[in-house]
């Protein structure tokens, strides 16, 4: 017994880093436990609500399904739940009215036929987009609800008597959610959404600055395999991956912040379109972001002896950039608006700077050619980097081939290596790619901060406050447009 | 009343729409309505099931709910709710023994305690990410009956036949449902996914082209706005975005189509695991293609007067990589094993044609920088078309800065651009991107292939037959590999 299985652990560390991600998660599990044992009080209470007990499976089935997570989800569902509810009842009443005042065959023959027709119809109408992104679930209830009155009541002949009780019970579960999640430890979608779009901004910059230390690495990795990559790797993945990932996530918190009105005390309204749209141009943002990681993992690599040359303008706009990113997301994290001078003078400083040094190496691009004869020449001796690359790549081919047996596809495979290795021009390309993904980004940075600059103004973030932050950089050179 | 209001016409034409893109939709809705009303009529057979219409409640909501769009989707549901069901039945039964035999008191403050720890426990389990993801539903399902049992029977004292009456009723829904969705024109999840795979290989292949048509296209466009754009851009934009977004949608089709298992019969197994490697190996390659698209987007653009020298050889290039992905698209829409000449000679001769187009063009990269002075020096006369672009674009800028009232970045933002344009290297580097992500592409489709010929040998494609295909071209250059 003291012995737990592997599995069993396993399970168990899983179970502690769920709540280890975020401890809320713990408070919402115990929040829904008191909301059931309340729910569950209603029984031992029939002395003085007769009419309850009977119905408070609805109270319990209510309890259980609307609780959600965070506030503004608790309040959709419990609205979609309460109108779905009434207005199915509504017409259910209406049916059974019609269909009692036909007779007995022809009153059934008229419920069959508007169940048939109900049903499709809802099921139907879950398949606009628009319904099934705000109404699916009320659709759901309505469905239910409807069909359950209209059925039982068939025979019953006590339909308001049943829907009031009904209402009554659900009113009392969807009171006892609202309780537990606007006032007992409330957890807010529009916090959520708000931190994800600091972090996400935290994550790009992040994972810019991974990326060129890792172009720029001195050591050649390639023997040690992956294993000591795997950090950085993993690094520049998550960091763009976590926004390329968020769209659902994000509409998903920012149609759930529309119904918590707590946020509109602050200012006119919660911007939660804004923090979209501010998503989306990140998303925008970060397809460059995924280029550029691209240029590390390309095939075709230009080799370190000249990738080295541009390391420290690299590097340097970069890193200005990457400041930028750090002030964006400081300035949403603190809600108030950011530097005037984001576009700092750094900034250009580093673009002429890189560009001044491509400049004065323009053998790169002419003499690549001149370059890759003389290695030609020596191949066999002492093979350069990028031939070890090639030659590895291609080995890594061979190897899976080979293994999948596909012979046929082996020679093609090796030849098309071969016109690879003869593209001489494609040695200075890959790095021409990603200085141009450098500049690319600095152009794009505008637009991310045009949006954030306007979530500043609708959330009425504060004033930027320039005694707080202590800038250490004099600016190198000013350039007065005309 | 015959003339709707606008409103009215826009749901209506919406309404239709959705049937439109998806005309089983309209038949998953009639088959919900037809269950509905089978299920109505165990009301009817009241005489023969005494016991059955009292719980008959429970039948309805099992068809509502579980009864999906797809057969795979219906089995998991109807599983995890039986399953639930079942599960939750026996514990409450035995809680309900326990507090039977420890007085009422005693039993009152047990069963309360046990409500509190299977809705926390329960309720926290459903973030743990696996269970989330297979069994959130079943969860829920399980935390619903069991409090409903255990509070129920509290008063009622006769939990077995209660259990017996629900697991009865819930069996017919299930079982209606699975009538309706496995019998009654079957909606497959494996076949949308087969479906989905190859469509996203074709979008990518006109998007391609779409993005490669573009970026050479004669007439200068800045001016008539992104009107005429529109058009080419949507298609370019879909392309990839479909890829990009099939994540969700497609673990979703690969998880339910699991539970098909009339799939197995064709062969070992339905391979959806190869399904999902095959659709993450097209977005690593359509990262490639987002990339491409920025080229046509990004603010700095090579002259056109220069891009039109390496027209031909780029066209040809992405027509060669089009014509692949085409032909991996036909091979899995037709289930036989792609063309053993899948990369073709014509490939690696586009490869080399645009190799050498470059090569014979070095003053691009060498002289991009005496170019440059020339057109400064008569910038004013008369602007090439790169200036316009810059000029455009700063305009525009401006015009937003100066709408939102933000002079102090009015300043900058011309600066910013003034270093940008005399970045005179810049001019050539975005081709040189464009070039390189060609290229990346070819590099790229190797992995592509692996991962499609590896789904035909998994999923028991047929032999590939040459006597179908039709080839016109004759091999340029045949390059034999060491």
């Amino acid at each position: 017994v003291l012995k737990l299985p592997k599995k069993m652990k396993k399970i168990l560390k899983n179970l502690w880093n769920v709540g280890k991600e975020d401890p809320r998660r713990v408070i919402h599990a115990m929040k829904v436990g008191v909301a059931l044992t309340l729910v569950s009080l209603l029984y031992l209470m029939e002395p003085f609500f007769k009419g309850v007990v009977k119905n408070a499976l609805w109270a319990v089935m209510t309890v259980v399904v609307v609780l959600e997570f965070s506030a503004g989800a608790t309040l959709r569902k419990g609205l979609n739940r309460g109108l779905g509810t009434i207005i199915a009842g509504s017409l259910a009443f209406f049916i059974e009215w019609v269909a009692i005042h036909s007779g007995k065959v022809l009153g059934g023959i008229f419920i069959g036929t508007s169940i048939f027709l109900i049903g499709s119809t809802i099921t139907y109408m879950r398949f606009i987009p628009y319904i099934k992104k705000n109404y699916d679930y009320g659709m759901l209830v309505f469905l239910l609800t409807f069909n359950l009155i209209t059925v039982s009541s068939y025979r019953v002949d006590t339909v308001i008597k049943i829907a009031h009780a009904r209402l009554y019970t659900i009113g009392i579960g969807i009171g006892i959610c609202l309780v537990m999640s606007l006032l007992v430890f409330p957890i807010w979608s529009g916090d959520d959404l708000h931190k994800s779009t600091f972090t996400k901004l935290q994550g790009l910059s992040r994972c810019i600055e991974a990326c060129v230390h890792e172009y720029f690495e001195d050591k050649e990795r390639d023997q040690e395999s992956s294993d000591s990559e795997s950090d950085d790797e993993d690094l520049i993945y998550k960091g763009y991956k976590t926004v390329l990932d968020s769209k659902s996530a994000d509409e998903a918190l920012a149609m759930f912040a529309k119904w918590e009105l707590r946020n509109t005390r602050l200012c006119h309204k919660f911007p939660s379109q804004q923090y979209i749209k501010v998503g989306s141009v990140l998303r925008k943002f970060s397809y460059t972001v995924v280029a550029l990681h691209g240029c590390l993992q390309t095939e075709i690599q230009t080799p370190r002896s000249i990738r080295i040359l541009f390391k420290d303008p690299c590097v340097r706009l970069a890193g200005e950039i990457c400041k930028v990113l750090s002030e964006l997301s400081e300035s949403i994290q603190n809600r108030r608006h950011c530097s005037p001078e984001i576009l700092s003078d750094s900034l250009e400083a580093a673009l002429k700077d890189l560009n001044s040094t491509i400049k004065s190496q323009p053998k790169l691009f002419l003499g690549s050619n001149l370059h890759r004869q003389t290695v030609e020449q020596n191949d066999t001796v002492s093979p350069l980097p990028l031939n070890s690359v090639v030659s590895l790549s291609s080995l890594r081919s061979v190897k899976k081939s080979a293994a999948t047996g596909e012979k046929r596809r082996l020679r093609k495979q090796l030849s098309k290596i071969a016109v690879m290795k003869s593209l001489e021009f494609s040695e200075a390309l890959p790095f021409a790619a990603f200085a141009s993904l450098l500049m690319e980004m600095v152009a794009r940075l505008d637009t991310v901060i045009d949006e954030v600059e306007e979530l500043g103004t609708i959330a009425c973030f504060k004033e930027y406050d320039k005694t707080v932050e202590v800038r250490v950089e004099k600016p190198v050179n000013l350039v007065v447009g005309d």
